[in-house]
């Protein structure tokens, strides 16, 4: 009712864990929910195997990354492993605009900086109930040895010193349930604040008017 | 999953303009749910006719008032019209431990102390759908002169200053829809990083075992 002049989609970035499920989770969300929509990172790392450009990945070489942060065309970016990653401003305003809630699959650096340019965004940090759990789900994949796993525990760890930074913790226990607590979630954050300043604004105006007896 | 060691109840501040409905609303959210408990004010204002000690406040007099602020024995307090109003710590702290969510029905200078103290309480903002509504109300109760309701209208004005100061404005256009809404974003609050300190930190110290091999 409220929202009708801030339907306008939240700005939602989805960081967590490697291994917490953050992919899946993103893809269940976009495919039963047609209100939201995924941005597309800048990537000059290379296409891995059946990695599609436009897809996965805007897929560039550091020149042009270079060229594309000079010219403002992303709202954030990082670099990891000689590789730069960012994310390209006009499709996130366009869908924004469009009324879309925008997911933003990134890092804490990325989540940071997202944060401080747009107050109004809202950080998600996914984690698996238990790093117990962390270390079976990347164990059960088979598809690493133990010395890459233990990397990626030792990341976890780096990053679950950020948490605080994050608006909200989601748990992926059950997938139903994590994408129906973000759907939920992202409903919620419309009535913060910070993120319905027309109304707050309308209503001390109405407010203000009554009170010079204008009606 | 991840709340069982933080399934404390969550404080929970629901402020608003008066007729905003905001009795009528926590009677309902009491009603009908049983993990919602009501704090009880201690006021040394007199009772109106029909009103209860112990349901409506805790009707004392200066002295005992003043003697329960000294003992620390209220989480907030405040003074409108010479009259004293405040918060007995023991039955919130009691029903929190309990799992209950607590709602203290106060006005913002409370609500402020509240989040100061506690910065994981939960603050909400219920209003009308608009200013010209919240007019409509008031003029509808019958009950009130134009003078009175214009001074309510003033108070109105003032108290939307402090807005920004709430976690979640909530729209009372539909009774049950309002509830609904508050239920959730109760729900979800309990995900916010400052109240699941618990979860974080077990998370982090798993994580670093793992990092020293320890497991």
């Amino acid at each position: 009712m409220m929202m009708k002049k801030n339907k306008k989609g939240l700005l939602t970035v989805i960081s967590g864990f490697s291994g917490a499920g953050k992919g899946t989770i993103v893809k269940k969300l976009i495919s039963e929910h047609n209100d939201y929509a995924l941005s597309v990172s800048m990537t000059t790392r290379k296409p891995r195997e059946g990695e599609v450009n436009g897809r996965e990945y805007f897929f560039v070489n550091h020149e042009d990354f270079e060229k594309t942060i000079a010219e403002g065309g992303l709202i954030e970016h990082a670099q990891y492993c000689d590789n730069y990653y960012g994310t390209p401003k006009d499709y996130v305003f366009n869908m924004l605009d469009a009324g879309k809630n925008v997911i933003l699959e990134i890092e804490i650096n990325g989540a940071l900086q997202i944060k401080k340019k747009f107050p109004e965004s809202l950080l998600l940090f996914i984690t698996p109930p238990s790093a117990e759990e962390l270390k079976r789900r990347l164990v059960s994949r088979g598809t690493e040895t133990m010395d890459v796993i233990e990397k990626r525990l030792s990341r976890a760890g780096e990053e679950s010193e950020g948490i605080e930074a994050y608006d909200y913790i989601v748990v992926n226990d059950d997938l139903d349930k994590c994408v129906e607590d973000i759907q939920r979630i992202v409903e919620d954050a419309h009535l913060s604040p910070v993120r319905c300043k027309d109304f707050i604004e309308d209503i001390r105006n109405e407010l203000k008017a009554f009170s010079k007896g204008e009606k």
